[in-house]
């Protein structure tokens, strides 16, 4: 009953597609000669994903090279604080900054009604993928994403990465009133970035959620599955035809109740993620996604072989899209995702 | 039908005991002015965890202010590969480094019949603690400990604490020859050190995995549950009586495999597990220990007597000490902890 002959938007309509359709995260990346060279042609990675010929040249970078059945938007979880305003910058060596937002002052100048337009750029990245998709009849799925509310948030209050975020975190318990507002500008304006991507063609929708797995229950359920369950309402009332997947990178015991409580129509498993636990955690329709350890991607050989096989021995007869569990690691041969991707497409 | 009056150990054997007893992972630290005050007087950390007074003196300080039911030694998970050898030092501002030990000659240099003399100075803060209890006619437990070998073998390999162990995890991919020998000398080396403590009068053990949640399922079975449970095999072989609680740190969708296959009397949950399910994962004769977020202890007020109490009722009528997800924070106030034990007291 599928018009689509896509196997990815098949296999998030709850069919058990074999062999699986597969893609990457981060397949657009530094693994990639190609894309060390539009890199460079850019100057700066915020030139890169903020150019839309640029971006959607290295999006298609990896279908071209590997055929891969899934196009992920070339971006980053930070283009949104971007649209709202908050002051970003790339400081060398470091990765991407932002001016961070601790007070109800720079709570203010957020501002949703700015996303849209500040966002055009990566709208235009996702009609030109996807026209270049449609031009080659290719039957890739040209994939849209944000961030996660909460992940985002962590960005934005301590303003650069890290490895714990107990600011926020921390925050987040004494001044729910602050972080929540935080929040529900931040599902506001992903829902506006979100519905943007789909009218410029985007055929699916995943939101990675990084972080979540610091938080305790409670807070889990309140910082993540809710504004989430929100974001996939809303989207649903405007697009009910786009699917979506959600990513609660290390969530652990509460993968299931995330997964029942958000109803996305697929769930990213991390490496460390059990799958045929995740298997029973989910409805029969959800499908799921990942989680090959990018480690053993790069150590290729039987390692990669004998955990492949073992991945998809444990995924056969349900919706299911082959990824890994983690993004692919700039070290990591282009011999090895090749082997892999004729193993998976070996069934 | 326990002949032992001390709650931890009566949860560990099976008995839902309640109020439950109550401890925290790293009571005996940098929250509490008189432990900066005996780390001032020692002059350096490891000056402190090798000198048996001292060591004892900071174990017994936060059950004298608190009456914490457990007793946790003073050390640290690098005492091992030190007893071992390698050679350990303290970098300012930087904490713990290592030499790394990444061919067969260094790791040829490890000498596990080494440990128990060098580890002498442990058994002692352990001997001169379980004395001042015994003396004081105490009903709080003498708890030893160690890191898991693959924790261990992650700062061995790598120098130097991180945040995600990347080369650690590829080198057991691409060398397990090399991998295995340093987790079975590690395996060894953690026996010998554990029934020192034993020896010397630890009546629980406790082990840290800290950073096992970042391998693939596989690989967490063979590093992880494998060589704990030859560790437990281990140690019941000489102590049978000791009771042994795990702590696989982000384990997640993997926690129940690790509780049956291992045996542990005890399993500690982290911040993020979910208890109810983590409830359902273990044999109802197996305690579970934790999980109270050390953001919502500082946090204080009704955010800690909410998530205090929901912990609590999702614990009542089973085998549980009360302890949090994680290490107390050096932020803590000391009357948010007082409050916290009363509230748990009055089950």
């Amino acid at each position: 009953m599928n018009a689509t002959t896509k196997p990815i938007l098949r296999a998030l309509a709850g069919e058990a597609v074999w062999p699986p359709p597969a893609w990457m995260m981060r397949q657009a990346g530094r693994h990639l000669p190609e894309y060390k060279a539009t890199r460079a042609e850019a100057g700066s990675f915020l030139a890169l994903a903020t150019t839309p010929e640029l971006a959607a040249e290295v999006t298609l970078q990896p279908v071209r090279r590997y055929g891969m059945d899934g196009a992920i938007l070339f971006s980053d979880i930070l283009m949104v604080p971007w649209a709202l305003g908050q002051k970003f910058w790339m400081e060398d060596g470091e990765g991407p900054r932002l001016e961070p937002i601790q007070d109800i002052a720079a709570l203010s100048r957020l501002d949703v009604t700015r996303v849209r337009g500040a966002a055009q750029c990566i709208f235009d990245t996702v009609s030109i993928t996807r026209n270049a998709l449609d031009e080659a009849g290719s039957r890739t799925t040209m994939l849209g994403f944000a961030g996660s509310p909460f992940t985002v948030a962590c960005y934005m209050v301590e303003g650069r990465g890290g490895s714990d975020f107990a600011f926020t975190r921390h925050l987040a318990y004494t001044d729910p009133a602050f972080f929540g507002r935080l929040i529900r500008i931040l599902t506001d304006a992903t829902v506006d970035y979100l519905l943007g991507q789909v009218e410029a063609g985007a055929e699916a929708l995943m939101l990675f959620d990084s972080w979540s797995g610091l938080l305790s229950p409670s807070q889990f359920r309140r910082w993540v599955i809710e504004p989430t369950a929100n974001i996939r309402r809303a989207v649903a009332q405007t697009a009910p035809h786009i699917p979506m997947i959600g990513f609660p990178r290390l969530a652990g015991s509460l993968f299931g109740d995330y997964a029942s409580r958000t109803g996305m129509q697929g769930l990213a498993m991390d490496t460390h993620m059990d799958p045929r636990w995740a298997a029973q955690q989910v409805a029969p329709t959800q499908a799921l996604q990942g989680n090959l350890d990018p480690l053993a991607l790069i150590a290729g050989g039987t390692t990669l072989e004998t955990e492949a096989r073992m991945l998809l021995s444990s995924m056969r007869g349900r919706p299911y899209i082959f990824n890994l569990g983690h993004g692919i690691e700039k070290e990591t041969p282009i011999e090895h995702v090749m082997s892999l991707l004729r193993l998976v497409r070996g069934g």
